[in-house]
């Protein structure tokens, strides 16, 4: 059974900026205004975050949705988990997303500091020292056969695109400008040699860009 | 917990027509070909007939992979489950799928001509001579908290549509004319009172219609 790893529902600027510069416990984001980027998904009614009911169920509802289908563990950078940097001082942060992270599967948090595997619900963060590639080994046998979910930063995903080691990619466009900050890419088209490329406007106004391995 | 009714994945031409007329056991479609319908879909990775690995994963694939996406049951009209009209001479017929249906839930068939429910691999086909609303309660206790998926024909939407029962709609419009046959609508635009409305034009040359209710 083919196990992918997929880039899913990242959100990047016009010029390609994923985070903004300096992000802090404040501004995960940096000078990105995440409640911007994210516009398009969070006015969906599938949005695991909703707080009324409704929301839209047209184009953009699909790839909210889309999200957790079939995915089996995610690997994501040390700065998504985090704003601190160097050596934990303690272990108290547990990411930034409550009780209940959205992830309901095995993450592995690239990180030269490592500490303890913990659990919050049915999230395991564990931390990992190592290649992408070794990374992606561990990650693929926590799946237990389903994918493997590339959660970002855009540095972490440079670093698997740079080892040939992503199968498909959503790229949501938003129509901002960041100018600073974690950049996934300078173009979407700089991987048409290696990957197909879809572009799909949606009447949100954001830009999908959907890329597959040729 | 909502439970939506949902069209999903139903193919028309240009001119509105789900099916060609003069079905037959060999022409499940009528006069339309369903390879030139179903194009889209049979080229994404996620078509369930796969004989190759492959396929695309761009947008038509969402779709395709989304089909049984928190789906606990169908509703299907007569002419969807079979090519005979009338009164049933025998219970021979098992529908068009083999052995393997491709619904895994149970299944509704709207029908004047009642026989036995009967059950294939995973799909457990019912036999129902009621109004909308009524076969509609049947499907939402049996899919046990899940979407009722409207399988067609057009004529058997029409009376959902009619009776106000339907949610949501993903219509794919193929760039062809039948010019006869079973139609869902002389125009995609004849909801927009009662529906959002997104036009989503996919790379492959199909378009997609995604309504929801307003």
């Amino acid at each position: 059974m083919v196990q992918l790893v997929k880039v899913q529902n990242f959100n990047v600027s016009r010029d390609g900026f994923g985070a903004g510069s300096d992000q802090s416990l404040e501004h995960p984001f940096g000078h990105a205004d995440p409640t911007i980027m994210f516009a398009w998904a969070g006015a969906t009614a599938s949005w695991p975050n909703r707080t009324d009911p409704g929301g839209s169920r047209g184009l953009d509802d699909y790839f909210t949705r889309d999200f957790a289908n079939n995915i089996g563990a995610e690997i994501m950078g040390r700065n998504k988990f985090s704003p601190h940097r160097g050596p934990w001082t303690d272990h108290d942060w547990l990411g930034w997303w409550g009780d209940e992270p959205p992830f309901h599967t095995p993450v592995f948090v690239m990180t030269h500091h490592l500490r303890p595997s913990f659990t919050l619900s049915d999230t395991t963060f564990h931390f990992v020292d190592a290649e992408p590639a070794e990374v992606l080994d561990r990650a693929k046998r926590a799946a237990d056969g389903k994918d493997v979910r590339l959660g970002g930063g855009a540095a972490t995903i440079r670093q698997f695109l740079d080892a040939d080691l992503v199968d498909t990619m959503h790229v949501a466009v938003s129509d901002i400008e960041l100018g600073a900050g974690s950049q996934l890419w300078r173009s979407p088209d700089e991987f048409d040699d290696r990957f197909h490329h879809e572009v799909v406007p949606s009447p949100s106004g954001v830009t999908h860009h959907l890329l597959w391995r040729r």
